[in-house]
């Protein structure tokens, strides 16, 4: 039995760290802390915790004895807690970007690319971090005290294109992205983007060709085949609450086809419980991954065209969030990886 | 004042045609039928209509003297009725692929893809035939007497890409459809797929590689630049009602830049009152056509890959279907082009 | 040809006037004027209106030539402005509670009810003032020149229950107005309850016993029967955009049946072309009426329990709202009632 | 460990207690029948279920040893099996009107109303059957052998109304239930009503004073007084999927008060970990009990009208049927009524 505290406790991302880490058999959630409502109990903001987690909102820079810190925090934030929590040998888990790049250039041009332009506050700790999806770095995870918990955008995106980078079957200047995603990827706060009227009966690109997301891929599917990659990737936000379907589009190489390119995807993930692979026959959408870890990719080849068109589904706040850093925490101290994480996903 | 009939009134692109007819100026709607509920009101099934129009369904094999036909119809149905009323002087526009190809060798090959393989039943009329975007071929559907309006999916994926080819700003083989598409698309017959429970929350990617619509695309921009082009098409359905969002990329030719693409764009559509051009600076989304004949056009370009990054959004049952119908009305009878078809898009 | 002025333009209540106005044949929109964005185009709010209306936001305080005033402001200020237009023979019609009552003591006790205790800036206008529903209302707005435009849970519940309160059917101490609304009536400011992923999949009471609209509705509804009823009323709201369902019960009188009551209705609104009957035979839902200035009624007897059982179906933002003020300018100039109005519900 | 069969699989019913058995700690599902798709996976069908349940769907007729039979079968359907299973001493829960009547004169005139006419194929087993509310019956429940699992919009309504009742707070003559239900109540089968285009933006009433399950609710809340009740009843349906928020009505006889009424309901569910109970200062909605087994009671008093305003929400495919079905399995086999039933209300 480990022990758990989050700070970012009210937001999407700390609740749903909150619903999987009360009913997780090998974890106590020992404190939920925010810099907002101080004092009130996290089921008086979130009425459906009632009878599962009824905690007081604990200030962050409280003292708790603990084994892991999970740090639901946006950008800049977690880089300001994580060296006091490692030095006292609590393993971390960071939401944000800010352990998500090795080195303090990396993180510098991340920076500037999400309009931050902030200096890294445990620029010493970018070295000990591991990115966090396990299915590509569950070793290092299983050794590491820090892990860069990966963005929504990026899982969906990485785990569609690796085993076809890693197998060389595609042309790697040809990558394009595009991703539509639910709305609960924007958090909790009320806008005007997602004021109900407004967004219903809307879908729409933002931030085209600027997304902060892209560079967390590209460093990333960079590492693969050791060259620098550069992708298309376009964000686009749907009337749709929970979910991430990202479409991946890639030239492939000469006398490269579908069952080429679908056993490489079955090797790559043979140990791999939280993928669902559909090959050309199947029909899948995001019912088929709501509310659990899964990540379904779905592998298609244009014949006419010689594209690679693969379809990934997650759940945004599961496999792209929350979930995903249990997941994380699992690996860090040896449980059984997929612990307190079988959800069935939600239908109808 | 002409007069007009609809077979095939009672989907939605018939009704679509019966709510803009009625209020059109110029024209008087003589007759609306359909193969079943013949004899009942058409605001017995769509009360909606009540006050409106409260037409009796009529047999689609009687005869009744008008000016125009529209053939609100399925692929194979509207070649079935063509020459009858062509030889009539009736002006023609079908709804279905029976008349977007202008010869039987393309027709044949379209009828294989689709999976019905038949014998065109009205073919001479097929050199006849004008396909239907009067943003491209206006002249020649204003000479014509019959026209295949376009499918929803090419008239979103066609405007967005037309005067890219057409000016040489983009390497034709790199060309990629990524559409979305709301339910209403799928038309008014209830199936599994979009029952509401199954739907909500659900966004899935269908026919991948190998949508009916994919044919025509090609076939239009082919002539464009006297070269035929295959290109990457994936349909994807959203839990929207009204809307065609399809993401285009392709990559720039050398020396093509933001300005140069966005002026190739405002140029080829100087004299197009239902597109709206939008630049990188704009945010753009389906609420901006929403229950309109508009087509919204977002011209980006993503320098780090060098690509073309356009947004297209139409209504697919106004401009993608019912409007755009009337719109080629307009043209064939030298009517104003937007006469009746100036909505104002719906919203909130 | 007259000329219109909206003080409060930039909420969905004056963006909804905007759009009739703009398309209505004896009026020209002059000025379009808020307290905030003043400067900017009302197209760059609401991009739908690209082409429709592109003017600049005035400074409400700014003098206009013009002849009709819409207030489309929240309660408090209309009152502010009401009386230097009323002086100068500016008809004026406001959406808010201000100019509903017409003696000092009611609108006390309103403001009181909800809350404000604000004291009336325009007093001496009360008894001037018509309640705005054309249907109950019509001879008096014709002479009017300031109109308080009903509140939308009011004129989907009076206009449900005003014949049977008139024939003296129903006892008057029984009546509930169980009331279902969509989103929009909260307007278009962004809050947590009508954030997208908090709104959809939930439905809620709220202000049960103390909802600001039942003082309105009781003086209407008193003012029939000359005598003082209480009734019981409780506001819900769904994930809908558009739209009030108010389910009506009350108590029938001995020998009163289902064809007395429904004849009762047919004789109160034989003129009123936006009232649209229906009966037990039929099935009547909120696409009756959406995005149009109908309110649908339909009329039920339990006659296990000698119960009504009315449900009335509108257009918050339309026959609640906007359409319904501009109803009642054609009432006050001497237009037909319905010029500019008759929209036909949107489908799908 | 007991071991459980469904017949009836294939529906939303069956699919729900298929995910709750799969995961109960003290069941083992051994067969899944449907006279539809013999012989198809489960998770064919139902790809959410990969991994989870991938049984083969079976012959209803094949004998498999078990201990408990869910009869997820519409009216009329488990009469036919019930008898063998009873004589086997097989435990049955049944889902439909079947079992929740205790005389044959009662079942008649139950299938007369729900326009079935059908005698009844096991009336011996009538007397036998206990109403599957467990809050109200919970002991004779641990002593049956046959379960009437409730009507979703029944348990909905009796929960809310039963402790008034009891403790002759409210004149019984004057209730109403006014039930507003979510779409998954209609089942899996695609219908005009529930075509996504069709139901979006749609709110309607349906079988007005004639719903199949007022004499469900009636025959249940007689007992409670030993009188016969008639009540009021409208059945509402929204675009929502999971919910049915039920605003009961009912004049407070002399001398009651808000907080007599609080007490009464608190002391009646004193014991039911299931039932949250709510007061006039709380907010309550339908998420608060979403994909759980709660029924939310927001009780509320109108001091204007005398009138008991009470809010029960609950999700209709949970506590509305498949996890009551499984709380009514847990007490008649004697296990913790709660065991396998504490699920977190999904959010957001």
């Amino acid at each position: 039995m480990i022990k758990a505290k989050i700070i970012g406790a009210t937001g999407y991302g700390g609740v749903g760290a909150i619903e999987i880490l009360s009913n997780h058999p090998l974890v106590e959630l020992v404190s939920i802390s925010a810099t907002q409502d101080i004092g009130k109990h996290i089921n008086d903001l979130y009425p459906h915790l009632n009878g599962i987690c009824e905690l007081e909102i604990d200030d962050p820079d409280n003292d708790v004895e603990c084994d892991v810190l999970f740090l639901a925090t946006p950008d800049g934030v977690g880089m300001g807690y994580a060296d006091k929590y490692y030095n006292n040998n609590i393993k971390i888990i960071d939401y944000s970007g800010d352990f998500r790049f090795n080195t303090e250039d990396l993180y510098n041009e991340y920076s500037r690319r999400i309009g931050k332009n902030i200096a890294h506050k445990s620029s010493h700790l970018l070295k000990e971090s591991v990115y966090g999806v396990a299915e590509l770095h569950r070793n290092n995870i299983s050794k590491s005290s820090i892990v860069g918990n990966a963005g929504c955008f990026a899982v969906s995106s990485i785990l569609a294109i690796a085993p076809a980078l890693k197998e060389n079957l595609i042309d790697y200047n040809s990558i394009i992205f595009d991703a539509k995603t639910g709305i609960s990827g924007a958090g909790k706060k009320a806008t005007d983007a997602y004021h109900y009227p407004h967004r219903y009966e809307q879908m729409n690109a933002y931030k085209i060709a600027t997304h902060q997301h892209v560079m967390e891929i590209e460093n990333e599917i960079s590492k693969i085949i050791k060259k620098n990659i550069a992708v298309t990737f376009t964000a686009q936000v749907l009337p749709i609450v929970r979910g991430i379907m990202t479409t991946v589009y890639a030239r492939l190489n000469e006398n490269v086809d579908y069952e080429k390119l679908f056993n490489a995807y079955k090797q790559f993930y043979q140990n791999d419980s939280f993928i669902d692979l559909y090959g050309m026959a199947d029909n899948v959408g995001s019912r088929h991954v709501r509310g659990s870890n899964k990540c379904a990719l779905w592998i298609n080849v244009d014949t006419r065209t010689n594209m690679m068109v693969i379809v990934s589904h997650i759940d945004n706040l599961m496999k792209g969030q929350a979930s995903n850093a249990i997941q994380n925490m699992n690996v860090m101290f040896g449980f059984d990886e997929g612990l307190g994480l079988r959800f069935i996903p939600s239908y109808p």
